[in-house]
């Protein structure tokens, strides 16, 4: 009996699974975790009135959702001033992403990240056999500059650039983004990742024209707007570049439950502004855990912050993992020199006092003074 | 400003959207539709334990689902007396059909269905640049050997089966098309659609080794479970073929809501029962409606029934477009002969009630007698 012909391209893809969640760590543990702060979700939750409208939808899930996500386009076309034909809603800027890279990129084509930024983007690059390019960050920044010089230089298609950036927290001015564009080669579209700038400061955000066919932003309801299970974001680009993704996303693919809570999340602000006072809070709540240990906390536009271990990859690879042991589920970023930091999602007070509480023993292990 | 570089692939692929939903025709007709009959979703409605479910972790959601779909796999593995590493969870069997056409098919692989089956996957087979090859309908079923005869002819690489098949309803026995399988050729993978399957008499299902690489079976919580706006179903397959979905999966692609609620579905069997015999009511109902009328209703091993116009393609879309003025949605196949016909789905008592009081003006109208 004969096994399925996969193309080429498929079987030259590892077969390790890329990515492990907090659920496979804990049944690995044999335990679940004391404080989940390790996938930047937040913990904060969505907005009663998400969670509401989620609940009152339960029953009419026999129904598949608007394919068109009408009613949701139309509302963030008025949220951020636009036409609906600049929107596309997908499942998760991770579900976009997938589509993007499809659309762009056949095998061989380049792209151009910063070395250790989302991993995401390069798992959708090379399942469509693309080459990934990288920069190295900047005084812990993606650096618009040296990505877009390397675009140039290797012709690529996609050049990617989240802002404010995960996995360090820092970010740059939209405008100053948007100058530096200036230097984008011809043919070359930017990928903004605006993942979690709901949560950085004014002026984050690209003031862009939103029919500029040179690049695409991506915003999503899993960070600020606290619905990452739901799956569900979207994309701003110009309409030629919206209207392409029906050629090839999965038209019924948005749930019909998240269409309902991203929609009564979206007009829920001031549960944001409350939200986004609480990640101001535990910001400076782990800046001073970190203080208090003779960490360096950086600065950060998200809902997380990088903690300097003040050692290299290793030593911070070591707290992690005694942080683990203790039952605080953490992650750290995968390339030196930022794999000298843990990152550590915000969340409420009960959730920073146990990894607090961790953090010590977790230094001393990693430091062989426990 | 330069213009995103699209793939060959994705230039040639057409720019039209080629699914269109029925709250996209309510916006065209300024009013929603008085009954929803369409897409074959199960008005009957979820298990009320799913809906709970569903409703008490709405709340979590900011967490993302567990990527491994641990407990589900589990729970189905038990359901099925199979191993959990025969089973792939995704988005529904459309996100699945996505991930297995991009695993098996580059530009100019071949592949083999029905002329006028499932639309969805021969979307995914062009969208990948596959070449579909087809063969008709034996009386109103799809027909394994001239399927697969035709697979040998061609090379392919996929043969695609729905059984129940949809939109006919009709179904084969599950023995006689392991049987058929000696003429499956070398090399090609029998992709067996088994979203009906719970609807089809005793003895439909595939009775196949868990282990047999030749043929991947899918299913779903959309149909008889109805869920099919949460977005989810499965895969059953060898494990190899199994794990390579995780090469190009979007591992976090599945909402933590219906995981929930696939899982308490899966547990509530006697409401599964109870919706199942609701369906055999509809049926009756519908057939019953139809002789009323000097239709014919096919026999069904499905939760929709397609009635026999008793003339051509032209005259059942003149039924469907007068039913759909007067707010009934319904559907109908794309391919003659089958377009004789227009597909009902079965639905509570006074959805039908509604349908009966609207056909005999609208087949009225379609034989201008109105």
């Amino acid at each position: 009996m004969s096994n399925p012909r996969y193309t080429p391209l498929a079987q030259s893809l590892p077969a390790t699974v890329p990515f492990v969640g907090p659920e496979t760590q804990e049944r690995a543990r044999g335990a679940g975790f004391a404080a989940r702060l390790g996938a930047n979700e937040n913990i904060f939750g969505p907005s009663p009135q998400a969670i509401a409208a989620m609940q009152a939808v339960a029953g009419d899930v026999w129904m598949y959702g608007d394919p068109e996500n009408h009613d949701l386009r139309q509302a963030l076309a008025a949220h951020h001033g636009i036409a609906a034909q600049n929107i596309m809603v997908g499942e998760g800027i991770d579900g976009l992403l997938g589509y993007l890279v499809r659309l762009l990129i056949s095998p061989g084509d380049c792209v151009v990240t910063s070395l250790g930024a989302y991993p995401t983007f390069n798992y959708h690059v090379s399942g469509f056999g693309g080459v990934i390019h990288t920069v190295p960050y900047v005084e812990d920044h993606e650096d618009p500059a040296s990505l877009f010089a390397k675009a140039a230089e290797v012709g690529a298609k996609i050049v990617y650039l989240a802002n404010p950036d995960n996995p360090m927290g820092s970010c740059h001015r939209g405008a100053d983004i948007v100058a530096a564009m200036d230097q984008l080669p011809e043919g070359c579209l930017l990928l903004l990742d605006e993942a979690y700038v709901e949560c950085a400061p004014e002026g984050t955000a690209a003031p862009v024209a939103a029919d500029d066919p040179r690049l695409i932003r991506m915003r999503t309801f899993s960070k600020a707007y606290g619905m990452a299970g739901a799956r569900i974001g979207y994309a701003l680009a110009a309409p030629e570049l919206i209207s392409a993704f029906n050629k090839v996303r999965n038209h019924f693919g948005v749930s019909r439950i998240a269409q309902a809570g991203a929609l009564a999340a979206l007009r829920d602000q001031q549960w944001l502004e409350h939200v986004l006072a609480q990640i101001t809070t535990a910001r400076k709540r782990i800046t001073d855990i970190a203080s208090a240990n003779g960490l360096t906390a950086l600065p950060t536009a998200t809902n997380f912050v990088a903690l300097d271990c003040g050692s290299d990859g290793a030593f911070a690879k070591r707290v992690l993992e005694a942080l683990i042991a203790q039952g605080i589920f953490v992650r750290m970023p995968f390339a030196a020199p930022q794999n000298r930091c843990i990152r550590i999602s915000c969340g409420p007070q009960d959730d920073l006092d146990t990894f607090a509480a961790a953090l010590p023993a977790a230094l001393a292990t990693a430091r062989g003074t426990a």
